[in-house]
């Protein structure tokens, strides 16, 4: 049976705030959140546990996390290792994320870690994770390629993915960190994963810095793939990865995927308002495609 | 045997400037094909022999033709009807585009016929190119959706295409005029019309409309498609079709297929020079994501 149901996480309160010159405070994150939740986005990552001085966009996400308001979506958060994890599992984050990049290189400027190292990183996370009762799942970064080292070998990838799996993640992000796929190349890892994996513990994380966002979104999509990560109007990048502009707007996957057929359950108008409050609060966000595309046919 | 190579048509000289607001001397629409030749784009749409009251920015196209450079990429124009097959012919144009839309709302707001009057016009042509021994192909407009009818159903664009091909046609062109395909029914049309007429004889036309410009070109290669019209720095729309804005950029579909192991034959720095020279001469289009990446990581 085809599943027809894709689950969008998005990642704007997070990944696209953290690589705006912009520091948002904790009231216009929280707006933030609040549009999405309205928009019935299923899953929000809300903020990370990291230093406020490497990133101070996402200082006081503990405090924000205690005015989270009720919603029916599942709030994630970023955590770089066990203080992190201390801090999410002291602010009541229901889902966690830890970053593991199959690149050496990206991993070290990163996070300062080598890729083994990150690895057995997260594996004492998730041995914690498991004894406290904490859902954490992985994401692997570079997944494709790297800025540093080029073109990922796919076997790192199911390695990386292997031992996190292992250790108890409860999914696995798969992540183009700097939009160097290309669908071709998705569809090849997302089947060869598929063969490996449960698919339904996979999920993928495009950036659009090569106008292949949709393009990618879609061959993971045939692959089996039905989670995906997206960014409210496109906000987003990584500070580390140098060229790695916006990540794929979260509009703009919802407009393909239900016009393909799929159902989302996210409330469209309204997820045009949580952009036009992203373009709005960033200054820097341009917004997906969708929103013009709607409003000149009125196709809601 | 699969064809690893993929031909592209560039289609911004007419499809392009004919939707710019700034209309182009004939020396500046000359030096874009020349910039174009000299990034051997092995097929150039150079200008369309259409009333220049109604687009003014194809007049001369005539002129245009003798002073072409000579060149190893086959040039094309557009032609409406019988006269303008006499005007193509009598400029010496290797091949001329003939275009009927699927819908017959949009046939009558671009053409002022109905769809089976366009059919009608078209084999005529068809027929007095056959005696004269010209090369004529067809474009099937609004091949997925029409702005003023919606979704087109499938079964139209096996009629007009099959009674063109009948007529002679070289090729036909199935065209996204207003950028409302997503990669799954491109998939679904083209797979379809692969089981019906030969691939080789198939080519596809995408606009960007709504970010699926890429993941639609996907789409097409993995029913077969082998060639593609793109539009240098992403230059075109239709001014027929509101919201159409911008053909899918030729130097992304370059990128993305050379990227995915294709063979393109084009000479990607000299296609960012042309490129930049489409935004300089108009002033509007904005260029493809292509250059930025290249110029980042000198992947070229």
């Amino acid at each position: 049976m085809i599943n027809n149901h894709i689950i969008i996480n998005d990642v704007g309160p997070r990944d696209g705030l953290q690589n705006q010159l912009k520091v948002l405070s904790c009231e216009q994150r929280l707006a933030l959140i609040s549009a999405l939740v309205k928009a019935k986005v299923p899953e929000i990552e809300i903020g990370a546990f990291v230093s406020p001085k490497s990133v101070p966009a996402m200082a006081g996400t503990s405090e924000l996390c205690a005015k989270l308001p009720s919603s029916n979506s599942v709030f994630s958060a970023l955590i770089p290792n066990m203080k992190g994890f201390e801090m999410a599992l002291a602010a009541g984050v229901p889902l966690m994320s830890l970053v593991v990049a199959t690149s050496n290189t990206m991993n070290l400027k990163n996070i300062r870690m080598t890729t083994d190292e990150s690895v057995k990183v997260s594996e004492e996370v998730l041995k914690a994770a498991k004894t406290r009762g904490a859902n954490v799942q992985a994401y692997v970064a570079t997944a494709w390629a790297c800025p540093f080292e080029g073109k990922i070998d796919q076997d790192s990838v199911f390695d990386v993915t292997e031992k996190l799996l292992n250790a108890g993640a409860s999914s696995i992000v798969v992540a183009d960190t700097i939009g160097a796929a290309n669908p071709l190349a998705v569809n090849q890892l997302m089947n060869a994963m598929a063969e490996r994996f449960d698919i339904k513990q996979l999920s993928c994380h495009f950036h659009d810095t090569r106008a292949m966002g949709l393009a990618n979104v879609y061959a993971a999509i045939e692959a089996g793939v039905r989670k995906f990560d997206a960014s409210i109007a496109g906000l987003g990048g990584c500070p580390f990865a140098p060229g790695a502009s916006g990540n794929v707007a979260t509009e703009d996957v919802v407009m393909m995927v239900e016009q393909m057929g799929y159902s989302t359950g996210i409330n469209m108008p309204l997820l045009i308002k949580a952009a036009d409050l992203a373009i709005e609060l960033t200054g820097t966000a341009t917004g997906g495609k969708a929103k013009s595309w709607i409003e000149q046919y009125n196709l809601n």
